[in-house]
């Protein structure tokens, strides 16, 4: 059981933050959160449920450093649930003695469940079990089940079970001073002999939002008939039901709730959709049937399993690979495919980030696009819906085409901030991300990968050339000719590593040709040339009419295509923009010593009043990011394409020079690393790899964990062993399997869908095992190594490697 | 021209609803009507704007007569425009000496225009053109252009331009008692210089609907800063402009219009979203462009073309199937798409049926799957999101799996009336018409007939497939098994068929063994039990476990499908239900003497006292849908399969016998008896698809186009050329044509797409030429008449007849 659970056995208070985000339960659309049983009502440490993903917008107004901001609110809390024994206190985790503890998160079955036995003041002795539930297809029903046990004790019992709408924004601690409290109360009231109900309204945005909760008390399998109190206050409410317990016995307490939003499809008003929910929910165990049945099914797609090499060191690597997944599936289930959702950079686990929505899916969709491509479709449709607003910012900025911002939230615009908080010096600090226009290269590329492995021509069609059009004409509307050169260039952007937003000493802020830019620039624009190969010619003209796209301006693109710059440096160093080389070295030794962790590197040097814009460090792989992207293949025909050398070293050349200069101050540096040193140093890739399996379980960067999980890094780990040591890759029409397990493993098995077949993928050091499951599907060609193979359903084939 | 446009030259006050509900112009979201300027602000004839197909839900109570229905709400007029000459009165159409009028519904480029020349009783002499459009893909812009020329006379002009949120659903005469006021106005103000802004909510359902309206003045091409007084009640906003005109001078003034609603998508407050979109928007002529381009691409795929036969008289035919099409494609245009809407029997023009969702859609879904199957899809997926809805209706009715609602609304539970009034008894009679679940089989066949064509197994497999299971399911836990006939019947039904609910004298309603209910049942369980050889096994089996759907029962559905009861009666006339034979037979002779249309026969005898129960005689075709639905060698294989006889004749009997016991009650019958004919009485058939062309432009029903035009009946037409005379059908994954025109045509022209083909299809009466467009697809295997073609992308194919 253990690598289908994560399992803590000691309460403690410090750890608390940090394990409710690892223990969060939600499915993109209600997230809940919360390890310990509610404390009193007022204190509630555990805020329960989020709506994030861009239902709101940010009011991106700083006025005396003061933001409004509501694409993360943090919604009513379903969870409020108390007991006090013999008319004592309201029960407090914090102020019992606890007798013992179990925590544990199945993430076979989505279930967090933990008990608690604890002696109070007066020597009552109580056994308290829960296990907690958000339905992962019935996506807007939760359920709690409480059992109490009176150990050593007999006499009155009262629990009180609620809804609170008087949550705030609190997450965060450097977010204290934005403004918090999101939620305006409409109503909170009884409803019924079993049920509380509670509307509000997001402050700004209007959006509704009700939760009505069914609770109902059993001994022994059989209903008790208690009569609640009812406590409404304005902006919560809750029932108190009062009840004897004999020593030795237990009570269980169940209580079901239902959540719809003003949004929601299919409904009337959210507030009757949630009541009539609440009440029309089976019991506990009904939802647990079939909530795990949904995740056993899920799991089939997404499991994946490794067996450890003999001699080494046995490591809860496939726990963490699953909890993951899992995670990864609760921001991204099943379930959103109907919502206007995307992928928040912190899942739905946390305030960081607001909730908003960066480039994260790049490193969730190669999970997705082979296993349940009809996630990806969805949250691609998110950004089609945001195209409109993509055209306005480029529009607005002097440009052609769809720029889409780095942050976004509800209604597409850019909701980065402008000036950002060193915790480390109290200063506010301009913030430039915004220029990292790069994000457009990485939706372009997702949808390109979705097509590669789904080839759905009908998205292709109707939305995602679209997109890859209006931003290859963003591109080409962004570069500037250099005659001298005979080369175009992108100035004034930022590349993925943020410790670089300006050159030393500029006035304005932003970089010229950043390598990593230029090259998806230019990929873009060859996969816009190769569309009207693709479509069927009627829709390519229609395509063409409705974006006013005219031959000469293809013609263009193919020349910016072809004479994109990048600049190097030193043999075969690409310059991670324009000049780097000419920026100092940092002297890496000095700051290991003086600092124990340098991981924001960029924190350190604004406190001491110096800038990383000075130095040759990153924070996370820029250049190499391209490796990560893609196989040398295809960047081999990509440079050719513009004209420079692509040697058999340039990819181990460039990683040992960057490598060497790179703080990892993001958790998915590590991903990259770890990838592109995969096949040239074993060792090192597979530290790297751990390092970032720990990268939230181990909240390696001191705290950012508790404020929500990374699922881009998370999905990156898993994306390490598929695209990494399986070496999968969709190119061409084919799917590609290069495998290369590292030392510490000996087999590598995993499952994925590729036009209409189910295979499932065995790697050990020696031998690839392909199995077709039985479809319908035509027979597909698979490269493996050097050759191809034709498999059809129900075929094994055998590859020695 | 002419074949393009819907003209009037004459304004005739009697016939204003009409013209207004055959010239409305909308887009499945923003529906605008309006033939008139608008007279005096208090006095609003034409109420603009509706949104409908579920948005809302139906009070069902009805208490005292009162219905509360909030399924389509007339939204807030975006059209109020007016204007005073030299201080006299606003203009009012009705008040004036009208010199000239024109008014024109381009069907191809969805722009309505009327030109009125008019004398006041000063003797001022005064044109006023305008054009006005809803926008079809920008669907959140309507835009109106009003040009004002002073003929004979100089002085002032105030115009007055606003938005207006007091109006209320007061559409169709016999719901007058019913409650009408739906909307809470909860902001109405100007904003800036040129615009105004209206927020209302509906009054149950608080869906927030949001308009701005920014109106310009311009002479002469250069805009006119002329600074508005603002006139701002409650529930409605207006901007008064004076200005000084000359003789021969005019002005132009530009109204665009920005609406959104709180449900929609990639937005943060509607309102915010609504005074933006107004402020972005392009000006008339910007927005006339991008709209023209996509009616013309829409028109590519949609069009069709008769030539008229030597001899034959001609005809409005070809701009009435426009005028159809037109309006098919306003209610379910590709804008649709992403929104939760379904298909209402009146479109979105007109409070008929109060924007309900019945099976209107059967009849839609053919002109669409061959066409733009991805509205098919969307409107499909209304469906599904429904689902849950239709479960537990077959739950609280005791029955398994899903049973969708005859009339359904926002939330997908039964909104079908319990009563209705007749209005020429003037009396409240019980509504039994929820006992129509044959719309149940309509979906399922939709799924199929959307598959079949497109092979869209993603669709299929995440939806379309638990559908027809769960209908299978329903359908195979209504029947009982009657042991002496060794058959499984089902009871207490109503066909389509609205003249029978009961037999005579029966205490409760419904009938026995309807024949189309019956046959559709067991055609629906076929499919069923198909899908596992359709669908991959994978997913066969997460289908089965989710609806726990056990070996046992799909052998009880291989049997029922089997042995399901159909009655006959005489030789081979199938009866429309069980004891139909028993029936009398109708004088039709008196009745058509005794009363001028006799199309409402059931309010006639419920007048008289008597009952149309007691007669055979229908509403509509019943039995004869069976034959609309398949061609006879589908429904030959099905009685195979159920071990009746089905002969050569089987098909010109019944229609025979059954033709002449219908009263063409319903729209839907003239389109289904004009389709059984065609191949056996072509003069009756072209005589009856004539008039079925003029259901709504001849308002043949006298006054029920005024209340909403009739999409089912205007699609089915359309689907009289196509599946009817070009003889399309898909079956057995072949593409069948079976080309056979009436008389009076000599050509017919049309283009459809099928599995990636773009196929334009020239049928004469002794050729069919068929051409493949360009494209990337796989040859496809083609069946005309008793030959098979394989065609290819490029391939020109001609057929002799």
């Amino acid at each position: 059981m253990t690598s289908w659970a994560l399992v803590y056995e000691e309460f403690v208070p410090e750890q608390e933050a940090l394990r409710e985000a690892l223990c969060a339960l939600g499915n993109g659309y209600f997230a809940a959160r919360g390890a310990a049983p509610e404390s009193e009502a007022g204190e509630i440490h555990y805020p329960g449920t989020y709506l994030a993903g861009g239902y709101n917008r940010l009011h991106t107004e700083i006025s005396g450093r003061t933001v409004e901001n509501e694409d993360l609110v943090n919604l009513p809390n379903w969870l409020p649930l108390s007991f006090r024994i013999r008319g004592g206190n309201w029960f407090n985790l914090h102020a019992v003695e606890i007798l013992s503890y179990h925590q544990q998160l199945d993430l076979r079955q989505g279930v967090l469940s933990r008990t608690v036995r604890f002696r109070d003041h007066e020597g009552n002795q109580t056994r308290v079990s829960q296990r907690r539930l958000v339905h992962i297809r019935d996506f807007h029903l939760a359920a709690l089940e409480t059992v109490i046990s009176a150990e050593n004790w007999s006499g009155p019992l009262q629990v009180r079970s609620g809804l609170d709408g008087g949550v705030v924004n609190a997450g965060v601690e450097r977010y204290q001073r934005l403004s918090n409290k999101h939620l305006q109360p409409l109503d909170a009231q009884a409803i019924g002999e079993d049920a509380v109900f509670l509307k509000v309204e997001t402050s700004q945005s209007e959006l509704g939002v009700a939760l009505a909760a069914r609770t109902r008390l059993y001994r022994r399998g059989a209903r008790l008939n208690v009569q609640p109190r009812v406590i409404e206050k304005p902006d919560r409410v809750a029932q108190e039901f009062e009840l004897e317990l004999a020593e030795g016995e237990d009570v269980t307490i169940e209580k079901i709730v239902a959540m719809f939003s003003s949004r929601d499809h299919a409904i009337s008003e959210c507030g009757l959709a949630a009541k009539e929910a609440a009440a029309d929910a089976g019991d506990f165990e009904e939802l647990i049937e079939s909530h795990v049945l949904v995740w056993d099914q899920l799991w089939r797609h997404f499991d994946l399993e490794l067996e450890h090499a003999a001699g080494a060191r046995e490591n809860e690597a496939e726990m963490i690979l699953r909890l993951h997944i899992f995670h990864l599936l609760q921001t991204a289930s099943p379930a959103i495919k109907d919502l206007d959702t995307g992928i928040p950079a912190r899942g739905l686990h946390g305030e960081a980030y607001r909730g908003h929505i960066f480039w994260d899916e790049l490193f969730a969709f190669p999970i997705l696009n082979l296993r349940m491509p009809e996630i990806t479709r969805a949250v691609l449709m998110y950004r089609y819906r945001r195209l409109e607003a993509a055209r306005a910012a480029a529009h607005a900025a002097g440009y052609r085409g769809a720029m889409y911002p780095w942050q976004s939230g509800s209604d597409g615009r850019e909701e980065s901030q402008t000036l950002h908080l060193n915790p480390r010096s109290g200063r506010w600090v301009p913030d430039n991300s915004r220029l990292q226009r790069h994000v457009n290269a990485a939706i372009a590329y997702n949808v390109w990968q979705y097509y590669q492995v789904t080839r759905d021509l009908e998205f292709l069609s109707a939305y995602g050339a679209e997109m890859i059009l209006e931003i290859a004409r963003f591109w080409a509307s962004m570069v500037s000719f250099n005659p001298e050169l005979d080369r175009y260039e992108i100035r004034g952007v930022m590349g993925p590593d943020e410790y670089h937003d300006a050159y030393p000493d500029a006035e304005e802020p932003g970089l010229d040709n950043n390598a990593y830019t230029n090259v998806m620039a230019a990929w873009v624009l060859c996969r816009a040339l190769e569309l009207p190969e693709v479509l069927a010619k009627e829709r390519w003209r229609e395509l063409r009419e409705s974006i006013e796209l005219r031959d000469d301006e293809l013609q263009h693109w193919d020349e910016v295509s072809r004479k994109m710059r990048i600049a190097f440096h030193e043999d075969g160093i690409i310059s991670q923009f324009e000049g780097y080389h000419e920026l100092q070295e940092l002297d890496w030794a000095a700051y290991r010593e003086k600092y124990d962790d340098i991981q924001r590197l960029d924190r350190i040097l604004e406190a001491e009043g110096d800038t990383p814009n000075r130095y040759r460090a990153s924070k996370q792989a820029d250049v190499l990011m391209l490796f990560y992207l893609f196989s040398s293949e295809e960047l081999g025909e990509l440079f050719e394409r513009l004209g420079y050398p692509f040697h058999y070293d340039t990819i181990p050349k460039n990683i040992e020079y960057y490598i060497r200069r790179t703080s990892h101050g993001s958790t998915l540096s590590r991903v990259v690393h770890s990838w592109v040193l995969a096949r040239s140093d074993r060792a090192a890739s597979w530290r790297l790899f751990t390092q970032a399996l720990q990268s939230d379980v181990g909240d390696i960067q001191g705290g950012t964990t508790a404020e929500g999980i990374h699922v881009g890094a998370m999905a990156g780990t898993v994306d390490i062993l598929q695209r990494g040591h399986m070496g999968i890759e969709t190119r061409r029409d084919l799917l590609w399997l290069n495998p290369s397990l590292p030392e510490e493993l000996a087999c590598i098995e995993m499952h994925i869908r590729f036009r209409g077949h189910s295979l499932t993928l065995i790697a050990t050091k020696k031998r690839l095992t392909l199995r077709a499951g039985p479809s319908k599907a035509e027979p597909v060609r698979i490269g493996v190594r050097e050759q191809t193979l034709t498999v059809a359903a129900g075929d094994t084939c055998e590859v020695e490697l």
